[in-house]
C-alpha cells in the first residue's frame, strides 16, 4: 500500500481519517491512501520563515551550490524514484521526463544561478540609470527575495518535475517552498520529498509537503508569499476568486488548460522533411504520458489540402502504439493516471463529437473502463473556423483532433483560436512563415517551436519545457510564467528601483559604482590575490603621449590603414574626427602597457571586455593614462575567480577617451 | 463652466443627463459638469482593435518618433493646460510636476526608446539560450505588443502626467489605450487628450477618453487586454474582484494607498547635512500639491532621541506655509482638490488620532470646510510598535506622522509596518545604514530613495516618480508596476519563448544569429551604405601569421610585457597558456587589419564593441582570419545609421579565438 506522508514543520504526518483511497491504473484496484488533516497554516508559515532567513543568509551562487549538490544526490539515487514510477500509469520513458527532467532543471538553475546571477545577495536588474547631470544621483533597479513563502500547487501528471521545476527556482531566489501534489501521484513526490530531506543539503523548513487538503493555508497568505499553481482552469479559477487570497496581496499565477496547436507549414508536403517530422512529433505528443501533458499537441493544423494525407501518415504512425502495463520494458502507451481520469477524457471526447469526426482509433489492449488505459484517438474538424470546443475543450489523454487552414494568416489564425495556450509549434523551412506565424501568433503563445530539416537532430521536443525557456501563456493558459532561467526565479523575488549617491549604490550591491570613492593605495592591485582584492580598490596609471608616429607605426604593423589615421584632410572631413587620430585598438592597447604588471603574479588572464565605447576621438599629441578599478568579484573555481574592473581612458585634459569593463582571472592566495 | 467631454470612437461626447456636478476647491461653488452615458464597449473596443494594427504597423523607433512629435507638440501649447491646471486646487509649482512631468515622460520613453529598444518590430528580453550541442537549435525570447487595448484608469491629483506616464509606454508598445480619468479633474486630462487628437500624430483610435462612468467596459476585456489602475485601495479591490475580469485573463495592475515612510539615518544629527535635507524633503512632501502624492511622506520615521528636534524644525518649515488661492504666483500651498476631499482627510486625521497627537497645525489662511483648503498638519505617535492605524490610513493631504526607532533594524521594521508601499526613503550618509536598510526593507517597497549631502544638489526628491525608474510596489501599495524604462513598455507586451533553428530565429527577429546562413559576397560590406547592407552579408578575411616577432614587436611598442608573451616556462605554467600566446589586443588589431577598408567610404567609424570573449590563446606560427557579419541595424541620425557586426577571429583550424560584437556608424547614400 502507498501511504505518502504530509511533512510539516519538520515531521512526518501519516494518512489519518482524512484520507481518500488512490486506485491503481494499471489494474482499478486500491493501491494506497493518502491525507491527512489539513495542517495549521501559522505552524507551516512560522516554519517555512524561519528557514527563508536561512536561506537569504546565503548569496545567489551558495543557493546554486546547494541546489547542484541536490541534484547530485537525488541522480544518484533516482531508482527509487523509478520503481514507484509505473503506479502512476507511466512508462520508464515518461517517467524519464519527470525525474530526469527535474534534476536536470536542478542541474540547469545550478548553473544558470552561477553564471547569470552575482556572487552576492541583491540582484542588478538591468544597468545604472544616469538621473543627474552631474552623475552624484543615479537609479539601479535591484531584485531581493521575497520574504514569504513560495505555496506550490502541482498536477498529478508530474509528480517529480512539477515540483522541482518550481522548487529550483525558488530555493535560487531564497524563498522556501510549501509543496502540495495532486493526491493522486503525491507518492511519488513524498519519495522524493523524503530524499531531499534526508540530503540535509537544505535548511529545515525549505521544503514542507501537504498531501491533502491545505485547509485554511491560502487563506492565511500576505504580500510577500507566492502561489504557482499548475492544474485545471476551473481550479485555478476558484483559487483566484477567492476574496482573502485577491485582497491579500499575494501574488497568484497558473499554468492551466491550453490548447496547443502544431502547424504543419504550407511548404511541408507529404514527403517532405518536414511533413515526416510533424507526424513524428505529433505521434510522440498524443502518447507521451498518454496524452498527459499540458504542452502536447491538442490540435494539428495543416494545410487543407494535406488533410488526408496527414490522417493517414499519423493513424499509420499511431496504429502499433498499443497500451500496456507501464512496468513492462517494451511497453510505448501507458496508462491514464487513473480510471477516473480515463472517464473524464472519454467524456470530453463526447463533447467534441459535435465538431470533429473520429478518424482513427487504436487497438486498446484489452483494458477495460475500470481502468486508466485508452487506445490512441484522432479527430478531424471539418469547419474550425465554425467550431468552438475543438479550440476549448482539452481532453487530457491521447486525444488530438486535426484540421485544415488556406493560407498561413488562417493557420496563425487558428492557432490563436485557443484563446492563449503554452506552446505552439511550427514545422516549416521557410522562414518568410516562421516570421509570419510569429508575429500574427506570439502574443497568444508562452512558446512558439519551429522545427525543420536543419534543426530536426538537436530539436528538444515541441511539448518539453526547457529550465532556460518561460513555460506559461496568456488567457485560457493560465497568464503564468516559470522556468525561463533567471526570469523565473525574479518571479520569487521583489523589484526595487534604488536611487541615490554612487557611494550608496556600491555599498548595497557591492558592485563598484562610477562616481564612488576610488580608493587609489599600493600594492598595485593585480598584485594582489582573489580574496585580498577590495572592490574600489584604484589604480591610476602615468600618461603616455600618443605620437603621429606611433599611430603610424601601429598602422603599418596591423594593417589597419583606415583614412581616418592616415590622411588629415579625409579624416577631417568625417563626422566624427578633427583630422587624424589614434586608433581604437592602439589606446586599448597602449592601455593595456600602462597597467599592465609583467611578472607572474595572481592575476592569471584577460579573458574579454564587455561594453567598450569610444566616447572621444585621440590626436597626435594627446596623452593617455588610465583609471582602473576593481567593479565586481565572482567566485569561479578552486584555483581563481573573476574580477571585473571598470576601466575608463583619458587624456591629458582628464576628458574620457573610452570606457569598458575588464574580465581577468585571477589566483586565490595558496 | 467646466464641461468635459468623452472621445469615444473618433467622436467627442458632451456631459448629459448621466453627468455630475464639480465644485471648485477654492470657492466650494460648482464650476463644472461632467460625465455621460456610459458608451458601448464594443463600439470602443472595435475602434481601439482598429487603431492596435495600425500601430503594430510600425517598429518601436517609429512609435519612439511619433511620441517625441506628441511631447514637442503638448509642449508647444502648454499654456492651454496651465491655465486650467487651478481649477484643481493646484498651484503653478504643483502643474509642473503635473503637465511638464507629463511631457517630459514623454520624452524620456521616446528616447528610451530609440537607444533601448530595437529598430524593428520584434523585442529581444534576453540572448540567445544554447539548447544544443551542435547550434542547430537555439532559444530566444522575444516581446510582441498584445493584440488588444490597455484600459487606463487615473486618479484626481495628476490629470496631464497620471495619463501621459500609462500612455507613453502603451503607444510605444504598440497597443491603443482607452483613458477613464477621475471625474473631478477630468476637464484637465480632457484638455491634454483635445490636443493628442488635433495634433493628428497617433493613428485615430490610440487614445479614447471616457469621462464618467466606464460602464462595462471592464466586463468586456480578454486576454490580451490590460488595466491599469491608480487610486483607492477599495476601489482596487472592487475592480480586481469583479468575476468577469477574474476570469476573463486581462492583466490588470493597481498602484493604491501607500504609507510611504522618510526614515532619518542614525547618523544624521540636527545640524548635520542629511537632517536639514530630511526636514526641507518632508516638508516639501507634505505641502506639494497638498500632500495629494500617492508617494507623498506619511511616516517619518527618525532616531527616538532626535524626535523632538525633528517636530520643531519641521514645525518651524511648515509654520509659513499657509494656503492660499493656487492661481496667484506667491502660492505656496495650494487646495486639495475638492471640499469632498477636505472632509475626507479630516476624518482621517480623526481616525489616526487614537494613535498619534497632533503637534504641529498651520495656519488655516482663513479658508472654511466649504472649499478645500487645509493647512499643514504633524502628528506624533509615541508608540509605533503598539500603532496599527498610522501604518494603514492614508490621510491624503498635507498630514504626517513623526515616530522614533530604536536602532537601525527597528527603522526598516516600521518601514515595513506599512504593508508594502511606494517608496520609502532614507537620509544617511553611511553607507552601512544603507545597504542593511535595503536588504532589510527593499522587499516591502517599490522603490528605496537616498539621499546626502553628496546628492543633495542633483537628487530628483522623494515624491517624483521617474520613467526611467519603476512606481509601484508590492502589498497594500497594490502589487503594480508602471514607468522603469522598457520595464513598463513590457507590461503591454506579451513574452514569448521562441526556439527553432538559428535562420529562423534570424528571420523573426532581424538580426542575425550565429549559425545562420552566411552571405558572403562582393563587394566588401564595407563599401555600401547603411540601407544597402543585408543582414547576413558576410566578409571572410584571408589568414594573416601570428609569429613570435610580432607578439614581441607589439609588447616592445605597447608596454605590455606580461610574462604569458614574453617567457615560455613561465607562461606555459599558467593555467591559461600552452605557452608563450599572443597579447589579445595584438589580436583584434591584427583583426582590424584584415576587415578594414582603407579608403573614405559610408564606415564612418568603430564606436565601440560588445561581449568580447577570448575563447583559445593564439600561439606564435598559428594563422589569424576573421568572419564578420552584419548583424543588426539601427537608424541613428538623418547622416547615418548604427550597424553592429558579429565578428569571430579564428585560427588555421577553424577553431574559435575570439567572438564580439564590433559597432560601426555607417553613412546613408547621399
Amino acid at each position: 500500500m502507498l501511504e505518502p506522508q504530509s511533512y510539516v514543520a519538520g515531521a512526518w504526518v501519516p494518512p489519518d481519517t482524512a484520507a481518500r483511497e488512490v486506485l491503481s491504473p494499471v489494474t482499478g484496484a486500491p493501491m494506497g491512501r493518502a491525507g491527512s488533516a489539513p495542517p495549521d497554516p501559522a505552524h507551516l508559515l512560522a516554519h517555512a520563515h524561519a528557514a527563508g532567513a536561512a536561506l537569504r543568509g546565503m548569496g545567489f551562487h551558495d543557493r546554486a551550490r546547494l541546489l547542484k549538490a541536490l541534484a547530485q544526490y537525488l541522480d544518484a539515487r533516482k531508482d527509487t524514484l523509478y520503481a514507484l514510477n509505473p503506479h502512476t500509469g507511466a512508462t520508464r520513458k515518461d517517467g524519464a521526463f519527470d525525474i530526469d527532467g527535474g534534476i536536470g532543471t536542478l542541474f540547469v538553475f545550478a548553473s544558470k544561478g552561477r553564471r547569470e546571477m552575482p556572487d552576492g545577495d541583491v540582484y542588478l536588474d538591468g544597468g545604472i540609470e544616469a538621473l543627474s547631470r552631474g552623475g552624484s544621483f543615479l537609479g539601479q533597479h535591484i531584485a531581493v527575495p521575497k520574504r514569504g513563502v513560495a505555496v506550490q500547487i502541482n498536477a498529478f501528471n508530474f509528480p517529480v518535475w512539477g515540483m522541482l521545476e518550481k522548487l529550483a527556482p525558488a530555493i535560487l531566489a531564497g524563498v522556501p517552498a510549501i509543496v502540495k501534489p495532486a493526491t493522486q501521484t503525491a507518492f511519488l513526490t513524498e519519495a522524493c520529498v523524503r530524499l531531499i530531506v534526508e540530503s540535509g543539503l537544505l535548511p529545515e523548513g525549505a521544503v514542507q509537503l501537504i498531501v491533502g487538503s491545505p485547509g485554511g493555508l491560502i487563506s492565511a497568505l500576505g504580500p510577500q508569499d507566492t502561489v504557482s499553481f499548475t492544474g485545471s482552469a476551473q481550479t485555478a479559477l476558484t483559487l483566484r476568486s477567492m476574496p482573502e487570497l485577491v485582497a491579500s496581496g499575494a501574488v497568484f499565477i497558473a499554468e492551466q488548460d491550453s490548447l496547443n496547436a502544431a502547424i504543419l507549414g504550407p511548404d511541408a508536403a507529404p514527403g517532405s522533411a518536414e511533413f515526416g517530422l510533424f507526424i513524428s512529433e505529433a505521434a510522440r505528443e498524443i502518447t507521451t504520458k498518454a496524452g498527459q501533458k499540458c504542452t502536447a499537441i491538442r490540435r494539428m493544423i495543416v494545410p487543407e489540402h494535406h488533410t488526408g494525407a496527414v490522417i493517414e501518415a499519423l493513424s499509420a504512425k499511431l496504429a502499433p502504439l498499443i497500451p500496456g502495463d507501464p512496468a513492462a520494458e517494451a511497453t510505448r502507451l501507458g496508462a491514464l493516471v487513473s480510471p477516473a481520469q480515463r472517464a473524464d477524457v472519454v467524456a470530453q471526447c463526447g463533447r467534441l463529437a459535435g465538431e470533429a469526426r473520429e478518424v482513427f482509433r487504436g487497438d486498446s489492449g484489452g483494458f477495460g473502463e475500470e481502468t486508466g488505459f485508452l487506445p490512441p484517438t484522432l479527430l478531424h474538424c471539418a469547419d474550425p473556423d465554425g467550431a468552438r470546443d475543438v479550440h476549448r475543450i482539452e481532453a487530457f489523454g491521447p486525444v488530438a483532433t486535426v484540421m485544415g487552414y488556406r493560407d498561413t494568416s488562417h493557420a496563425a489564425e487558428l492557432a490563436n483560436r485557443g484563446g492563449g495556450s503554452l506552446v505552439t509549434s511550427l514545422f516549416s523551412a521557410d522562414p518568410a512563415v516562421a516570421r509570419l506565424i510569429t508575429l500574427e501568433s506570439a502574443a497568444w503563445h508562452g512558446r512558439i517551436y519551429i522545427n525543420n530539416a536543419e534543426s530536426a537532430r538537436e530539436a528538444t521536443g515541441h511539448g518539453a519545457p526547457l529550465p532556460h525557456m518561460i513555460h506559461g501563456g496568456p488567457g485560457r493558459a493560465g497568464g503564468g510564467e516559470e522556468l525561463g532561467g533567471v526570469r523565473g526565479v525574479l518571479h520569487y523575488m521583489q523589484r526595487t528601483a534604488v536611487q541615490g549617491p554612487p557611494g550608496m549604490l556600491t555599498a548595497i550591491t557591492g558592485q563598484w559604482v562610477p562616481g564612488s570613492a576610488e580608493d587609489v593605495k599600493e600594492p598595485h592591485p593585480f598584485r594582489l590575490h582573489f580574496e585580498d582584492i577590495a572592490i574600489g580598490h584604484t589604480l591610476r596609471t602615468p600618461a603616455r603621449e600618443v605620437t603621429l608616429a606611433d599611430i603610424e607605426q601601429f598602422a603599418e604593423f596591423t594593417g589597419d590603414t583606415f583614412y581616418a589615421h592616415m590622411d588629415e584632410a579625409a579624416a577631417a572631413a568625417n563626422p566624427f574626427f578633427p583630422g587624424r587620430v589614434a586608433h581604437g585598438y592602439l589606446l586599448l592597447s597602449f592601455a593595456a602597457g600602462l597597467f599592465v604588471q609583467p611578472d607572474p603574479g595572481p592575476v592569471l588572464a584577460n579573458t574579454g571586455l564587455n561594453a567598450l565605447r569610444f566616447e572621444q576621438p585621440v590626436s597626435p599629441g594627446d596623452r593617455l593614462w588610465v583609471r582602473l578599478t576593481a567593479k565586481r568579484k565572482t567566485r569561479r573555481t578552486e584555483e581563481y575567480g573573476e574580477v571585473a574592473w571598470h576601466a575608463t581612458l583619458y587624456n591629458q585634459g582628464d576628458a574620457r577617451v573610452a570606457e569598458y569593463e575588464l574580465l581577468t582571472m585571477v589566483a586565490h592566495a595558496a
